[in-house]
């Protein structure tokens, strides 16, 4: 049976499908930029205690994950979409699939935050800051993006994960400089370094989803590699008078 | 037009369709496995030369997660599955993202390679050829119960992920010993720290994929909490004297 012919309140009720979908995938979005938010605080402000909700409130991702997995999987068996809903579809399945992930690297960050707690702080926290407020920005930047199918804005968010990655790469070697200067600093600068990685990690999968709603909007992939600046990886940094 | 009344050769053609897809799959599961090996051997024998072919071989299975993914999506809008087989299609989408994932990693790990073999050796490299091999094993394990549709397989490979836990908490806490032991270990020490967190996501997405195997055989989820033997987010080290 053609679109054309059916009641109007069927299709307006598969519109409305499309919208709670958006609704959800943009709900789940702002639950792990909050997750983020209070990760760091909890980690500047040595609170633990928000620390442990950030932790148990991953569940809650979790949950939202497969409840807009189950929805796509029944909204393609039951709609039959294709072309652009279609993609939409799979590219909030697939955005989901990111933010547990972004989920995931909260709570990892937050257990640490947990641990340094009890351990001396060292160095500034200023670098860890700046990194998740611009990884928040890009997060809630690509959620608005989705929900009015915007694939310029979501050009733009693929393009703004430079300077998460350059202040990455700033810490990763004010840490090992720590590390080197007081064998004490080397627990505490070790679980720095993996909230820090996290950090950047929920950065590439905020392309990610970045790349998925271009995809949706446009049917067109964005190019291959995108401007990147972590080049920790081949990093070397020498002792002191080495 | 119900299934039985169409010509068997067009039946025939959307098994093979299934049957392209889990092979596709296996494949890119059998390409993301052999990085792993690689990636690995590199470390273990200072092989440069070997490593930078795992960080250039990465783009084969990129091109292959894009190539399932839009099968896929041709599949879905031709074939308007149901029930078993829309849960066979959803795995394979989701395993090709996560079997991508693993890809990185092992890039991840292999650009480390290249920078630790200009680096002083330190420690031994077992603990780490010991957690490469089983989850090269468990991947194995997952891709065959993918394509031998195969739940309980599945439910295995997602059980046996402990083991690799506990091998990366060992490395962690000694890698930490060599860098309070010496300041000229703490560079090399800290790529191997994150060679081992890349093993250890690995093992965490083959879960992953075990996961999704099952839940497309059955319909039914594996319970919320696997086991996990990973505490090293909670770690606390101490300098020796301390």
């Amino acid at each position: 049976m053609p679109t054309e012919t059916l009641p109007e309140h069927i299709v307006k009720s598969y519109d409305e499908d499309l919208r709670h979908l958006r609704d959800m995938t943009a709900r789940m979005g702002g639950l792990a930029e909050r997750q983020v938010a209070d990760a760091t605080r909890a980690l500047v402000r040595r609170d633990t205690e928000l620390a442990t909700e950030v932790v148990q409130r991953d569940a809650q991702i979790d949950a939202l994950e497969r409840e807009i997995e189950s929805f796509c999987v029944r909204l393609i068996a039951l709609r039959q979409p294709m072309a652009q809903d279609l993609r939409v579809i799979i590219a909030a399945m697939k955005a989901s699939n990111d933010l547990e992930r972004i989920g995931d690297y909260a709570r990892n960050a937050a257990k640490r935050a947990i641990v340094l707690a009890s351990l001396p702080a060292i160095g500034s926290l200023a670098g860890f800051e700046r990194m998740a407020q611009l990884v928040q920005e890009n997060l809630k930047a690509a959620m608005d993006a989705f929900v009015t199918d915007d694939a310029e804005a979501a050009r733009a968010v693929w393009e703004a994960d430079e300077p998460v990655d350059a202040i990455y790469n700033g810490i990763f070697r004010e840490l090992l400089t720590f590390m080197m200067e007081d064998p004490r600093n080397i627990t505490a600068a070790t679980h720095m370094l993996f909230i820090a990685k996290n950090l950047e990690r929920i950065g590439d999968h905020t392309t990610n989803i970045a790349e998925r709603i271009y995809y949706a909007v446009r049917g067109d992939t964005l190019p291959e590699e995108r401007p990147k600046a972590d080049q920790s990886a081949y990093a070397v940094v020498r002792p002191a008078g080495e």
